[in-house]
């Protein structure tokens, strides 16, 4: 039997694109003598549909091109995932679904038992999980199809409660009663950093576990602020991997099941922490401005690291002629900041303007005369600039349609350093996962080859500059101590009492949780955040405004 | 046996000031010779917990808590709400519990079994779903102690799907074989206009159809976007409604078991949708500056419609010298709009400053001259007249400490008809869940006795006054027209082909929704919403941003 592993990047609700995409993969497997090709979890829909999946339309559309899926697999076998309604007399109303087509036809269907709901996944929000196992037979082999989570009913939770496991079914246990061949997993599992050799460790142990030969494809591409890196998978039962998809990109290859039974182990140059996170916000933009049908970027750029990152990002992603950048010095600006930010627009060959705020500065302030008298200058003298710039990038954004890219990083935006409608500002934030020591990292990865960040920008103390001589460093512990506190409590949630590091003392820890706490408001309004570790802020972090913690 | 009935307002994650309420009233209850006290779910904590219940502390707290309560607790029994730990091993870390404290000691638990995953609700996320059912027996009477939802398992969905009830478990069939003497339901249920008759009618049905006493208890308050108007009830055996406890505000009374066994119906005149709905506002700016420890708020003043209802529900939550506004009158303003948002100022007894914007206008434009060169005007440059005065309310707000609360309401915010980082700024939504029908339906209200609102202001055509002669009905069909295809779609769900009405035609919801899925990622960035409808935008409605739908 051969089988073909469609690793392909999918469209949220757009049934045309993916149905298409699917049928030409059929198609041309089935032109390659292919017996069976197995597409990832929620294909047709693309990962996540979320609430889309509550209209009737959208499940009458998904079965209507499932039909039509259908009609294109001829002697040639087909797993797609899609959701199913519940035909049952109680219970959520859908299935999360793999299906089988052959011959022309809907043939078989197996439903996802164990639905993830936790961080960004809301699984059990709309789908029943299921409790009946069952093996699909095809020319002479029995296939254990199992969808996503229903491998992961191990895991074990990242930090310390009762229990020891998540879940009290395994359907693999189920299936493996039923003796099938193979094991197939459809998957629509997103990139985090922590997770890449969990997740191969997860697969191969479940293949050496019941000694079968192991299946997995999971979706590529980015839907706003998630990015699946692909890496499918697969498994000899032994455990060996006898191939690993490429991270980030679409990848369509077939096996001889014999091959994979009888194959051995090989080795995969994996690419390191920085570089993966490097692919991964570049296919982020990318996505998000090609699924959008966005033509072009802008981004502020200060002189700074973080936004001197976010370009190199953008123009990466999209070429540098659809990017262009906005310089907007003010009073407080230090004299390289300028010509940093026009050094680095020249090396990567992006388009630039510089607009003087301080005009406008003083236009607000005199505005503001008559009620702010004489007082002292304080921050609400920083976010006026901040939310000027806004107003300018928004307005050329308006003008022309090029689309704000936001290039806050994480540990600013963990403790609120940044200006709600001012640099919190952007469709999308592209850095707003990374941490500020990642930051450096990544400048360096993109400085290989040749200085296309000048070194300037990444020697020089971090500052905001919105008042005079500022730096990070007045109020904030340094970035490698700031960052250790905030990955404790943030990813691995653990008690203030055991968050520990060099130079991290309890006072320290307090302090830094409680400016966490006090600025979930302003993420509450911040852009969607590219998500490349476990634990991002947006959907996967929930957390209460009006709470006193 | 007495009962007391504690309809209570707490504070998320406040375990101080929670437990003190609860200490407060067991002794209270003790003093009147009452026998049980019962609280709300998760009173101890406060609903909704959100993510706080994923970090240990906040668990080894709240029993650390619940034993001090315990301790308070001597003759009297009290039910009070909070999580446990699971201890079996498998399955979610925590229950959604019912604690029943007694003799000073901690004396029984029971678990919730049906935990909504829909909406604003995802308790599947924290919680295990019980399978175990169990009784509290306490001086010679059987409680059945369910959690909110659990009495729910037959609520039918809002739209037409297959399956016709969600849950396959009904908790108090399983109950009613151990034969109690009375039902408890502790629930937290959040407001919604459309549901405060259903609600009752759950109850009801219950009590009668197991001929059994029923109490049920509901928290009171608001938490950031969720509004919980109590309306605890005592229902006897028959169905009959012996006592619906008030909206919006805490309430204690203590029944015999005899006297509900015995009781009649009583007669209840529930106040109208719009007089909830205000109530229901009041309370939620009331709660959200009161449990923020918030001294001040300031609103932008336009002369329009929602600005001028929102001041009115801040200065009656807060009290007019808690409020200030700011009138930012541009060159397209109509004559009459500071007149009449000055009178309203004057009638509200509100103090007001007056800027005009005309000179920052002209300067940011000077500013982007050199980019813009003579390009016609458009969108842009009346999102740069909502964008200064977003600088300029956010300016007030960062020197004197007075929070931005949000005019927008749920129809324009539905449409896209509002500026990212302009007039979509603030703290906190007022109106974001209040159609612009309603709006009108509201003021009418408030100017009940006595004309607040100056006529003027409810009877002029809406406009937005950012390009000359500008009016809502340029591009917008009529209001109720268009908030009947706004609840259809969004409240109902409803497909596209069923969307009907007068004046409504395919082309016209073609169009409108099509603006509804275009405009998410404003909505993305939106402060959260005052929730008072089944089906607000925020939390309780997840639409995917990249999407072709």
């Amino acid at each position: 039997m051969k089988i073909t592993l469609a690793q392909l990047n999918y469209h949220v609700g757009n049934f045309d694109r993916n149905s298409r995409l699917i049928i030409d993969t059929i198609n041309q497997a089935e032109n390659e003598g292919s017996d069976l090709v197995v597409f990832s979890e929620l294909s047709l829909t693309g990962y996540p549909p979320h609430d889309l999946l509550e209209y009737r339309e959208f499940i009458d559309n998904c079965n209507r091109y499932l039909e039509i899926i259908a009609g294109h697999c001829l002697s040639t076998g087909a797993i797609v995932g899609a959701p199913a309604i519940n035909m049952g007399e109680s219970g959520k109303k859908l299935f999360n679904a793999a299906w089988f087509l052959t011959d022309g036809k809907i043939k078989d269907v197996c439903f996802k038992s164990l639905l993830p709901t936790y961080d960004i996944f809301d699984e059990y929000r709309y789908f029943e999980p299921s409790t009946d196992f069952n093996i699909i037979e095809f020319k002479g082999k029995k296939l254990a199809v199992t969808i996503c989570e229903d491998l992961w009913d191990e895991q074990d939770f990242d930090h310390d409660f009762a229990s020891s496991r998540m879940y009290s079914i395994s359907p693999m246990e189920e299936l493996a009663k039923l003796h099938p061949d193979l094991i197939i997993n459809i998957s629509a599992s997103p990139f985090a950093y922590t997770r890449t050799e969990s997740k191969k460790e997860i697969f191969t142990a479940k293949a050496k576990s019941y000694r079968l030969p192991l299946i997995m494809v999971n979706q590529v591409g980015a839907n706003t602020d998630l990015i699946f890196e692909g890496n499918s998978m697969v498994v000899g039962p032994n455990g060996n991997i006898i191939s690993l998809f490429p991270d980030f990109r679409e990848h369509t290859e077939s096996f001889e099941l014999d091959n994979i039974i009888a194959g051995d182990n090989n080795s995969f140059n994996k690419a390191g922490k920085i570089s993966m996170i490097h692919d991964a916000l570049v296919l982020g933009v990318k996505d998000y401005f090609d699924k959008m049908e966005f033509n072009s970027a802008i981004v502020g750029l200060s002189g700074g690291i973080d936004s001197a990152l976010c370009l190199c990002i953008a123009s990466e992603a999209l070429g540098p002629s659809r990017v262009r950048a906005l310089l907007m010095p003010s009073m407080y600006s230090s004299r390289h900041s300028v010509n940093d930010a026009v050094e680095l627009c020249n090396n990567l060959k992006v388009s630039y303007d510089i607009i003087n705020i301080e005009d406008d500065f003083r236009s607000i302030e005199s505005s503001l005369s008559g009620i702010m008298k004489d007082m002292p200058a304080d921050t609400t003298e920083e976010n006026i600039q901040a939310r000027i710039r806004c107003i300018l990038l928004m307005a050329v954004s308006n003008k022309f349609g090029n689309i704000l890219l936001n290039t806050s990083n994480k540990s600013e935006t963990a403790v609120g350093y940044s200006t709600l409608y001012g640099d919190m500002a952007g469709s999308l934030s592209v850095l707003g996962d990374v941490y500020k020591t990642d930051i450096y990292r990544l400048a360096r990865h993109i400085n290989k080859k040749s200085e296309i960040i000048p070194i300037n920008i990444i020697n020089k103390a971090p500052s905001a500059e919105l008042s005079p001589g500022q730096k990070d460093s007045d109020s904030l512990p340094d970035y490698d101590v700031l960052d250790s506190i905030l990955y404790q409590y943030i990813e691995q949630q653990k008690p203030v009492r055991d968050i520990k590091g060099e130079k991290v003392s309890q006072e320290l820890v307090h302090r830094i949780i409680d400016m966490i706490n006090k600025n979930e408001y302003k993420r509450f309004q911040a852009p969607p955040i590219l998500r490349i570790s476990n634990k991002a802020f947006g959907h996967g972090r929930r957390m209460p405004l009006v709470a006193a913690w």
